[in-house]
């Protein structure tokens, strides 16, 4: 009993850190792009936090851990609309659902994650996005794609089946690559920004609030000690202790190596790629938080630092416009952090990197068909888009009609 | 032993998160109002937090706990100033005090509920209060007002001792609702701001600062972990986690309807509107949080999202100017959660209802006639409201002679 | 077992509060400057975070807790590169490692101190130092010489072996001194600001965005719940939940004091006096919050936020060009706080008294010629201050090539 009281309180601490990172999203998000679609954005993440909060406990919890029965493909389960919980014969709850956690616990951990998806895509169609498909296209991906992809390996599901199992400790790719696919889907149906690619150049169209997107930042890193830290789904002091520090250090040295090659390559100082190095060395450790050492961490984190520096400019150059690089952070660092517990740590091995790079291929196919099929039939029903003068203006005089800072003069651009 | 070190724990941490809904309160406010009044209202927040703590050590926490005697009649009592901890023979502190927490982590954590009553005024005299009346409002009011109020239920007096007991799990009537209630004098006394209503017309007056808004929003549901989970006074891993799930689904619900029934009734997408529903969401299960099941709570929190939209409405009718919509969210959705024990959950009933009547109806009047003793005295005697040429101008700088952006270029208005 | 889990969540999550300080020294440090050196500050608190924590883990830990031999004078030992973890003989994390915490956490909650007296010289700083020099500075104080200086009270060195030892309960001295004294030496060595002291006047250099550095201090309040709590090093009932209270009450008692006597002094009402005496009360508690009744921490408050309002006041008398008031907050009231612990409290006497004056100066010889060599040779090198024109245009724009609000209109100054 007290054993399940403080693994509880961990929990449900660990829940609080990750609901907060809600903020840091929206933070980030609207520091790295234009006033002018500010209130838009912080719009859509308010909607995705409370919709999908919604959702997760009318169908989402029960898609994500059906209970598969032995014998199922493994692939799809649902237990029931709502959340029922284990009760004793006595009509109380039932403490012995797991010793890490309460039922209520569980729904609400798991509830908190379950967003983040659709915020990821939020932050790669900024300020050109129309937000009532957007709205749709979060309701089914969030209440339905994420939670069935997510049951494949937390639910124990098929890949937990392999005789390998395949491993994603926290997420990096349940939950960041699961976001990271759509939003390229997203970005490559939507087009980039007007501006963005001029005469074959590339713009940069800079951020309009740097203390908030830095500020983003830090809240998403302390965030993480609850996505990680709660991971562990209890307060096993050697493995969630051991998962802070791997999950810190690899974001120390995703920012400073991001930092020290963009510097060599471009001359200056940029804030925004050692931010973008920092998230970067977090998706990259999410995946073997638990499973790697200190030494390990520095090493993953580093490499997911230098991989930000160089994917941003591939997507850049690849045309793709994603204003606050979240498929370089959440797609192409979670894909690293997964195929790493394959490379380092503890379960280290030709199998498991085989199991890894089945688990990344088999949520690339789901996430790439599923998001293309929401938002390409989006596109063609109801237009995915704002016009022109629409986005020249900004969304949120025309998607909202009001101004995030009307008391402060601003620039035109 | 080990008992009491969790529990205390999960207490501390929560008294943290409450701490943090300052920053909360603070965002909210400067957000929704004028960038000229926005030194101002840090000063009072600041003001309140620090000044509170100390009258509750002084005063507060003795006159809200004060142990009334048996046959008492339960109005007012007063255990002493100052904090003076139970010792056992050998001089420690007597940790028997109480199995959830030591006698510091008791004083600490009501210490700061109690400057949360101020702060609630503070948003509705916004922009036209003089600060000094303020301030010795606010003194009032914390050290004394509140916790009288507050030691008729949590302190064991005569609402917790009728025969069906008045049941505020974690203040909708305790700590919304008196402040509200003062609110709602002070606004009566002190009149609109220049301009809000123009020949019988509403003028909108926008906020200066919304990303600092929705933060101040995102903050103070976070702190709500702590409001709430902290009110079940232990660890307890069914209590609090439950009354986690219950309050994120209220405050989810609560957002999500009044962003509809808003844009069904107003046409567009306002962000406003969604974040007040959130609130009145989140005030409207306190009263109730542990004693409801999740469909329970997502019921209360759709009808307090209702509401707000219509009392958002109602009080602007009724020529009432409150910038930051503090009446509607908690008074009005508090008095709605503190019915609401008497209809849904495991208190329902007729009985329950009448004790929840009276106990609305016993801080009605308690709070509305000591408020309006102590606001019209001020008025009488120094003043309350700022000259119209400090209003225009503004009260950073005529109360503080300094501006709270003075590197930005600023709107006229 | 359960003790050692329940320990250990507790001192994770004061890991996670003082890691969340890093932002709220960068919101006070920005807040408090001009938005044209914005981003410089950002980048510089990002910095100092991220290779702070590497730096801790490559020599910093073992160099602040070397397990002094026997015999040893206790003023420098190493206990090796990186980090390594005590195992049991299976090649498990030996959890006898002490019953308050894991060896993970130890480091990860010690590291986040370590980064602390670098931000703190970041401030005093501001605006005019050269990014580059600043970084080699930052890494060997916070890499070398704040370990060591760690290790002779902390680590049981030669302070913690006098007959009566030195007591720093979480760092008046051995954090926020430490830093202090580097500011003093930094201050003096790069000269004031442009415009700073013109014709003799000191002339008032207002910060440009007073919510964030609001917001700063109340972040940073939070995060003393950490600094402090955590250095129970358990989770304690009894010291734990003393702790929280003294710090807050000082905390406040500082800010009120400071608030009145600035205005006695000055005939307005200055918020950033408010904020600094707030601060002022927190540094002024952290070395004996263990320590002190509630009435000691309120005395030992006030008396800090006296300090705050004389102090700024002096250090502008000496042409000390301060910006965000580093010094008077971190060095005089880390000295106060130091010697408060003779004067107050259950350990007050001539004898601590005296260990405590020889902590001060050891600590003041230390700091001050370490950091006078480091940054004296950086000046004579690589000069440490950037040119005239650089500092006029804003470090933002030379440094780093970005703005930090690129949107907003902004006044010339």
């Amino acid at each position: 009993m007290e054993l399940l009281t403080i693994n509880n309180v961990w929990m449900m601490i660990c829940t609080a850190l990750v609901f907060f990172m809600h903020l840091g999203f929206a933070f980030l998000e609207i520091g790295l792009t234009r006033q002018k679609n500010t209130l838009n954005i912080l719009f859509k993440n308010i909607f995705i936090i409370t919709t999908g909060l919604l959702l997760y406990a009318l169908v989402g919890f029960n898609l994500m851990y059906p209970g598969f029965a032995d014998g199922s493909s493994g692939i799809v389960g649902f237990a029931g609309f709502g959340l029922s919980s284990p009760l004793t014969a006595e009509g109380a709850l039932d403490l012995a659902y797991n010793e890490g956690y309460t039922y209520w616990t569980d729904f609400l951990f798991q509830g908190m994650f379950a967003a983040t998806a659709a915020t990821i895509v939020s932050g790669a169609v900024a300020e050109r996005m129309k937000i009532l498909p957007f709205m749709i296209f979060a309701i089914i991906y969030v209440g339905i794609v994420y939670p069935i992809a997510g049951s494949w390996k937390w639910g124990g599901g098929f890949l937990d089946q392999l005789s390998t199992p395949f491993y994603d400790f926290a997420g990096s790719t349940l939950v960041h690559s699961v976001g990271g696919w759509a939003a390229v889907v997203a970005v490559c149906l939507l087009g980039a920004r007007i501006g963005k690619f001029k005469k074959g150049e590339i713009q940069a169209i800079p951020g309009h609030n740097i203390p908030l997107a830095t500020a983003g930042v830090l809240i998403l890193w302390l965030g993480w000690f609850g996505f990680n830290g709660g991971s562990v789904l209890s307060a096993d002091p050697e493995l969630t202790s051991l998962t802070l520090v791997t999950t810190c250090l690899s974001a120390a040295a995703g920012g400073v190596i991001a930092a020290i090659v963009s510097t060599i390559m471009y001359k200056n100082l940029d804030l925004t790629m050692f931010l973008n190095g920092i998230l970067g060395g977090l998706v990259g450790i999410t995946a073997g938080a638990d499973q790697m050492s200190p030494t390990d961490a520095i090493i993953i984190g580093a490499i997911a630092g230098a991989i930000i520096v160089f994917a941003v400019s591939l997507i850049d150059k690849l045309k793709l416009d994603d204003p606050v690089g979240a498929i370089a952070v959440h797609l192409i660092c979670g894909i690293w952090g997964t195929l790493a517990v394959g490379l380092f740590g503890n379960l280290a091995g030709v199998d498991q990197f085989i199991s890894q790079l089945i688990g990344v291929v088999s949520y690339a196919v789901f996430c790439l068909s599923t998001s293309f099929i929401i938002i390409y039939t989006l596109k063609k029903t109801m237009r995915i888009r704002v016009s022109e003068k629409e986005e020249v203006e900004g969304l949120d005089v025309h998607e909202h009609g009001m101004d995030a800072y009307p008391d402060f003069r601003l620039n035109e651009h």
